[in-house]
């Protein structure tokens, strides 16, 4: 059967493309509420999609944007009941000008080499990623009339403004989404060949910091030198984040870090990583984390702290003599292991606090506080998961840590009491979060006929 | 001589009121094009006062709002060729509905003590302080027949919107008006009872700073750690430069500056400024410049080193996981006595390309590059100036400095090769640029007799 099914996902990947083209045209882009409507067409959208495929499916209302959840029919098999989860909303495309063409206008690309990929916000992050398990979900149907495992679907719409309505929906609908495990397709393949299982996320605190200094903005020639200026003030703080080993100083950070066991450790250095590579692709040649960590401890399995935005003053044109009120920084920490994103907000307003200089004042606003989460290695769903992927794609998968957050894993772990399996098909040159964003034809592709074996594998 | 030209200036005060009032009621706002035929009738009004004068005067077009010159007659005295500057442009009403009568119907308002103010738009800047020096000669004329020294007078329109036309023509008439000693009307004095000649200003070096990292936006999950981050690099070196008393940190920034006479300073001292007068007025309560300086010393003659504006990453709504390319600030530098704002740029360049971190590339782009002015404390014609000052108020003027720069004396040092005598006799508190405008008829009355006196006593 899964044979046929595969055949079916080959023959009709032109239609599957259709649909993913139709989402790929809602501008779902969640951080600017100019786009609400458009946020609620794509929830709009995907529930239809679910009812298609024999979903009890309904979008469902929340503080920010809405779920779309979905139960499929109870299936014959014994396996596990699953919890697919994907995210519907897509990152600002700013810069715009920086766009070969409309971000919201998707198009098919033919290499030189005659490979294939689809260019557009969101074709990666993550609409291309759920709708490879939504089409294997359709062949599975198309060709069995049902699914081999039970499955729901939960898909959000605040994945990149920190998925500020996801805990309170997890909350209120514990009973119907504490289910046996969560698949999630939004990581990435080691390359175009090889498939990855990510098993090590890392959390993250985030923060906005405003550091006010005089009660309004000044003239530089007339209370420059005597005034305080608060981007100063904030500079030198940020200035003093880390030593020049590029090792965090604020007090306590690494209490809570768990050491890399020796043979993932070495499993990694087997990668073949090298700055070269990997910080050559992005114009870098130097890693400008801990020294003494390898690049993919740094990026993997160390905390970090990350300033990513910062603003005060005039900004524009030319020139403006003013001295302003104030200055802010948006400052985010990727966490690990054990680390308590409470125990880290603390030590950071107490780091900001201590450095404050006179007649300043801060104020800090959270966005978002997750832990860092990890599957076993010897889990039986990922044992089976890892055989199917083998099968697909002629190698086994390599077992990774992520350095990004999927806040809804830490989530379903710690409210829902389930595992999840983390398996994406992005490539590192999808351009996620910057223009010309794109997803592979093979990863596509591959990726819907990964979820037909997959599914397959845990039924048996 | 000089008592009787005193004696007309009192005996002509209300014809001297008729005349400013004049002037005040043509609406000359040179920033809005619809009132471009009032600053042509201004100009012309000023032309015809100064032939009254005995000036061969006119009125000379720039690209802009035209320029009024005017020379008088050989003066009998060996004294200096002094070219008066002032203009007769104003700044615009609005908000017109926090003016208690019309700006541009002037009147003379008595207040409860029975002193007497002129309001309306202009009556201070710069149509008041302006005709106190016409008022003067009118006086000087009318008395004795000629002017004590030679005068020529430069009145410009486009003061109010940066002076775009000043440059070029003065270039452009660089020997008609390269004369002995320019006087500036266009200042404060201390308070009601104390004049002021401003003798120092500060220059200023500004630049942009833009530093790049990698050669895009990057994901700060996929990346954060083993990538430098350009927004942590610029908060580092912009924390840097100052140490923890206040001075700037950059190599021989400090070389030029001359140290204040010790009889200024405690003149300065003397005027009893208070922190808490002065930056409480701006919701602060501490001076952040050189912690070994007074506030004056910080503001008038000590350089800074400001951040007037910084930029990098995602700086709206929420939150954006972004470790941006590049992270720009401008950076200014008020400048004082011998500083060379070129050695100045090119030291703060070395100053962030050796803490530049790797991979890291910096670009500069300057904007302003002005030497300070400083009128020598033993020249002639400030003793002289001063001496007249304080016959006139019964003290002796208060020789100040100022924050700030004044373009247009900047330009008569460098391009015209003279000294200026900056003498004001507007008050804190007489709303320029603001509803309401108003000059105190003492300021006015003084301010006649000031000039008298000072002609005179250039002449001597």
């Amino acid at each position: 059967m899964l044979d046929k099914v595969l055949d079916h996902i080959d023959a009709e990947l032109e239609t599957s493309l259709e649909r993913l083209f139709e989402l790929l045209r809602i501008d779902s882009v969640s951080t600017d509420p100019a786009y609400s409507a458009s946020c609620a067409r794509a929830a709009d959208w995907l529930a239809a999609e679910l009812k298609q495929l024999g979903f009890d499916a309904s979008v469902r209302p929340t503080p920010g944007h809405a779920m779309v959840v979905g139960h499929g029919p109870q299936a014959g098999s014994t396996g596990p009941h699953v919890l697919f989860y994907g995210h519907y909303d897509v990152q600002p495309v700013d810069p715009l000008n920086l766009w070969e063409t409309p971000p919201f206008e998707p198009r098919m690309v033919t290499r030189d080499d005659g490979s294939r990929m689809i260019v557009g916000r969101g074709a990666a992050d993550d609409k291309g990623q759920l709708m490879t398990f939504l089409e294997a979900c359709r062949a599975w149907k198309a060709v069995a009339g049902e699914l081999p495992v039970q499955v729901s679907v939960l898909l959000e719409g605040e994945e990149e403004t920190g998925s500020p309505s996801l805990l309170p929906f997890l909350e209120a609908n514990r009973e119907e989404l504490s289910l046996d495990l969560a698949l999630v397709c939004d990581t990435t393949m080691w390359n175009s060949q090889t498939p990855v299982i990510t098993t090590m996320l890392r959390g993250m605190f985030s923060t906005d910091v405003v550091i006010t200094a005089a009660d309004r903005d000044l003239h530089s020639g007339r209370f420059g030198g005597p005034a305080r200026n608060p981007i100063k003030a904030l500079a030198s703080i940020i200035g003093q984040l880390h030593d020049e080993t590029g090792r965090v100083t604020i007090d306590g950070f690494y209490d809570d870090v768990r050491e890399l066991p020796d043979d993932i450790k070495a499993a990694w250095q087997a990668l073949g990583v090298s700055e070269a590579d990997y910080l050559g692709a992005i114009g870098l040649t130097e890693t400008a984390g801990e020294q003494d960590r390898s690049l993919l401890e740094q990026n993997w399995a160390r905390p970090t702290c990350e300033i990513n935005g910062i603003f005060g003053g005039y900004t524009g044109e030319g020139f403006k003599t003013v001295i302003p009120s104030k200055a802010s920084a948006k400052v985010s920490f990727r966490l690990v292991a054990d680390q308590d994103p409470a125990a880290i907000r603390e030590a950071f307003h107490a780091f900001v606090d201590d450095r404050l200089p006179p007649d300043c004042t801060v104020e800090f606003s959270s966005h978002a506080e997750n832990r860092a989460i990890a599957m076993p290695f010897d889990s039986e769903p990922l044992t089976r998961a890892a055989a199917a992927l083998e099968r697909e794609w002629g190698r086994a998968p390599a077992l990774l840590g992520a350095g990004g957050s999927i806040p809804i894993v830490g989530e379903f772990k710690r409210m829902l009491g389930m595992d999840a399996l983390l398996i994406g098909f992005s490539l590192a040159d999808d351009n996620v979060h910057s223009p010309n964003e794109k997803y592979d034809l093979s990863s596509f592709h591959g990726g819907i006929r990964s979820w037909a074996r997959i599914m397959a594998a845990l039924a048996d």
